[in-house]
């Protein structure tokens, strides 16, 4: 993750900056504060957000490393910003303003909200970390105006995608200001009664379908689901409302068992980048919006937070690695959009000086006409740290494995300090070095993911077995110390409910964290990937970073009609050895056809 | 279909005129011609069509029945249309008038000449039936207006929806004039250079990428690539074009092998209304338009006349069956848009009186905002008499069976006259009778379907086995005496490609013509449809239409992640028989969950 962050700061940061200015989102705040909007203003109603994102990324990157130019683009980038804000607070570059549409003319489509909810984040990853500035005080008076405009007394209605919700509560959470919380709370509430209008793909799309704390699982689409249910675990944590926060762990669960992919990705539809119905998750049309993946982190990391229940911290490690790891290219410059599992025909190489319109290329892109991804990936990167480890009353719990240093106070001031250092996922090995003596007691817990059936924990040379959980060990530490927990590397065999439908038949081949898939690029023939069957009798191999599994490619004949009596299963084709990488890396040696889901061979 | 006419006769087509005077479809005419449209126009660019569409139907209809309802629709519908077209043929709601857009201004979106091919079609239907009147006047000022703006030294564009093309080739053909052909010809050649602008679906939606001549499989919107197929086949045709003949063969072949459902539906995705990959067959987002359908008859009528291969009336029989027959519900009143082969979720009950937005509602909807399928069932089912036989220079061929008269005279003037008595497709048993003595020997050829494996063909009381394809029989007939074609009705187990990996380890059934589902109105609880499975080891029984099966719902639990090493695969839930019923009756008895493909048990 060390050279992700390090290829985000150096290439992705600018990357976005870059295209912003060239495509005339950033000169749409310069239009608004020179009184020069127009009809024609390029970008879609929400690209003020991505410059909001790319804020949010910037100041959690100044943090991260110090870095002086991500400060002073955070300041140049602020200062347009700012120029665009009305004297009421309202924020705006496609609304509001002369040769536009007015404010607030179409809450179903027209992201108002939406926009000053990304505002409200980046002001408060600016607060996280060097405290109140100008980016702040444009926020607050934007949330000012907000809250004047829907609150209790003002216009009832919400924004048709979620986002405002979840900025509000973190902004008041880290203001201390209960106000945004209970306006975040309003919206919430107020959503779920059709306050909409109907829209082709009807409400469920936007959430406004049944209310958030009757409905049982995820629907419509993923990202807007997700982004809602993260606002309602913060409102539901700082209200004390059990309700709210046992309504979103249920809709999480049954999401999770039935409408979420292998590798964490969630949208199974093309059409509205939506969840399907339970048990529909077809590998070749998965849509896995990699924005809904960082969606997904931030509902799980907030139940994490919530309940101190692991499931959620797996899931986010799963997530990381096979959805958001997937989506940069090796330079930080192009972006997958969509994550499918399963890519029939290759796609074509996407030219890097030009925008793609389409999101499911086949190919990472340098940028979309709808590019909402890539600022999500940077701001997630950029802000990665800060999922690795938490600390409670008595002690530390590392969540995911990388190298890291750790220093921190308990509430009663015992000091908690360890250095992580760990090739994972290459390796197995994680060594957590105590780097402070401390001479009270403390607890240090490790989290043993689900799948490390066989984990062993080293403590002074005395190995044990651990189970899945949290591991916890309550003692004295000294500093030079190390504990060395082990997990089980080799590949394994996953199979899939037997009513996900669209993956009947298949398995797939996971190492550690990472879901792995076979490309075109390691194949005999380019149609290889249609035919290719494996035998599930041999176990999968080890085989640098990914694996080996036994397989080969009947050479299926046409038939004029492609459904009939039963032929007996096709006997040839030489059986070889089908190397497999890690899903993340698919596409990186150029456009492949790749599948994680392997056809098995009959009886 | 006897009843399937009448159906329509009674109830769609007045149900059709009456939607579209209530949406104001048709006081769109009445706008242009008093001058009063405005930018407020109800109805999307394409709704003129479907009055055009209507009016085919009527056509069909005045001359299937002489209904006299009929015809006074039609000299009502003609009336309101030709007041709206302008001096110089130009007709059109949309665009040209005042308030609205400029002629031609939007090619890609407008559909303006798309309309002008309905006209032609229903223009085409009145010369065949009852020969030049009102309509086909307007029809050809309307033809020689875009001959003249699209020809050889005018615009050198085309329609971003296929459809003049078709319209005028058998506008020409109708009227023996080869202008009209020759336009079609030109505006078929044009098509694949990137003629038309870019979108973010790609030029492939409108089969702008490659040319006709070119591309080796349909690919796209699926209606607009079969109504530019059925177009290239009346050309190739016309012009003795065998390059371009051979390319829609070729077209046909692949995307039959490989991208067309079983129950004779093509298209693959909903966010194109579009083919997808080869093998991208997905029972349960399978779009499968009922307008495809139709285009689909469309070119495989066409390349059956212009080559006698049966697999193209084969594949007929089966849309007739399978999607045609699936769309309207019994009182006509009400149709499917898409025909998925897999329902999980019963749908809500549509209104009868409100507009359905939503295409893929899992229920029959009595109008559509998009609403092309409910016109093009009326004059497919107007006109299906047309596709039940042919007659060459030597005698006649039976395509399709159902009740029916025929009586015909050869080009040398042998009369072949027979009637054909049967209960297709609820009996196999095929009875034709000669009606009328000829002393010359003719040829009597009747259709044995690709699947009737054991036909027999009884003539005098002597029974042989006949093979599918058609069986010819050349002698001199008598009046009264029958020939039996008895077809096998036994369900039957039908098996897919290994390669369409939506249904790998499931098992079909069919029936004669018909393609059988299971409905969870026929299951003990509305859950069994996820994991019902069938025992592929006992053949399929007969019963009253349908079929039964061995079948088991294994009681599953939802593991919290859905995914994981092997378990032994289920043993539980009593066999009992599943009852399967005729694709095209689903959810005919009120919303159900549905699926075509049952999962087999294991090994």
């Amino acid at each position: 993750w060390h050279a992700r962050q390090a290829v985000n700061a150096a290439a992705t940061l600018a990357h976005c900056e870059s295209w912003m200015e060239r495509l005339g989102w950033l000169a749409n705040f310069d239009r608004v504060a020179d009184g020069t909007t127009s009809p024609d203003r390029p970008g879609w109603p929400f690209s003020d957000s991505e410059v909001y994102k790319l804020l949010e990324a910037l100041a959690w990157e100044s943090a991260r490393t110090g870095d002086p130019e991500a400060e002073t683009a955070i300041k140049r980038l602020t200062a347009r910003v700012g120029r665009a804000q009305d004297p009421d607070g309202y924020l705006n570059t496609c609304f509001g303003h002369r040769g536009r549409p007015p404010r607030y003319s179409d809450l179903e489509g027209g992201h108002e909200l939406y926009n000053i909810g990304h505002l409200l984040q980046a002001a408060v990853a600016r607060l996280r970390t060097s405290g109140e500035d100008e980016l702040v005080r444009i926020a607050r008076r934007a949330a000012d105006h907000v809250c004047r405009t829907f609150g209790p007394d003002g216009l009832p209605k919400i924004c048709g995608h979620p986002e405002i919700e979840v900025g509000l509560a973190e902004f008041g959470r880290a203001l201390g200001e209960d106000r945004y919380i209970e306006q975040a709370r309003l919206f919430l509430d107020r959503r779920g009664h059709g306050t909409l209008g109907d829209i082709p793909l009807g409400r469920a799309y936007f959430q406004d379908d049944i209310p958030i704390r009757q409905a049982d699982v995820w629907r419509g689409h993923a990202v807007r689901a997700l982004y809602l249910a993260a606002a309602a675990v913060d409102v539901a944590v700082e209200r004390g409302d059990d309700e709210l926060l046992r309504a979103v762990e249920r809709q999480w669960e049954r999401s999770v068992a039935r409408r979420t992919y292998i590798t964490g990705g969630m949208g199974s539809r093309h059409q509205d980048e939506g969840f399907g119905e339970d048990w529909e998750l077809p590998p070749d049309r998965a849509y896995c919006e990699t924005c809904a993946g960082v969606a997904s982190i931030m509902v799980s990391w907030r139940l994490y937070l919530a309940t101190g229940d692991v499931r959620y911290t797996d899931l986010i490690e799963r997530t990381l690695y096979n959805v958001i790891a997937a989506s940069p290219a090796a330079d930080g410059r192009a972006f997958f959009y969509a994550n499918p599992l399963h890519q029939r025909a290759p796609g074509r190489p996407s030219d890097p000086d030009e925008v793609s319109p389409r999101a499911e290329s086949g190919q990472r892109a340098a940028w979309f006409d709808v590019s909402c991804c890539p600022t999500n990936v940077a701001r997630t990167l950029a802000s990665l740290g800060g999922y690795l480890a938490t600390t409670g009353d008595d002690g530390l719990q590392i969540h995911q494995y990388a190298p890291c240093d750790i220093d921190a106070r308990l509430p009663d001031g015992r000091r908690v300090a360890v250095a992580v250092e760990t090739r994972y996922p290459d390796g197995g090995t994680v060594r957590v070095r105590i780097t402070a003596d401390e001479p009270a007691p403390w607890s240090l817990a490790l989290r043993v993911p689900a799948w490390a059936d066989g984990a062993t924990l080293d403590e002074d040379g005395r190995a044990r077995p651990v189970t899945p959980g949290l591991v916890t060990i309550r003692r004295v530490f000294r500093a030079g110390e190390v504990i060395t927990l082990e997990l089980p590397m080799e590949p394994r065999f996953t199979w899939p409910d037997p009513r996900i439908d669209a993956v009947r038949g298949c398995v797939a081949v996971e190492r550690g964290p990472e879901v792995l898939c076979a490309e075109s690029h390691d194949l005999p023939r380019p149609d290889a990937l249609d035919a290719l069957v494996i035998d599930p009798r041999t176990p999968p191999r080890a085989d640098s970073g990914g694996a080996r599994v036994r397989g080969r490619v009947p050479a299926h004949r046409d038939r004029p009609w492609p459904y009939g009596p039963a032929v007996a299963p096709a006997e040839d084709g030489e059986w070889f050895d089908v190397p497999l990488r890690p899903y993340h890396s698919w596409a990186r040696r150029g456009p492949s056809g790749m599948r994680v889901w392997l056809p098995v061979s009959g009886p």
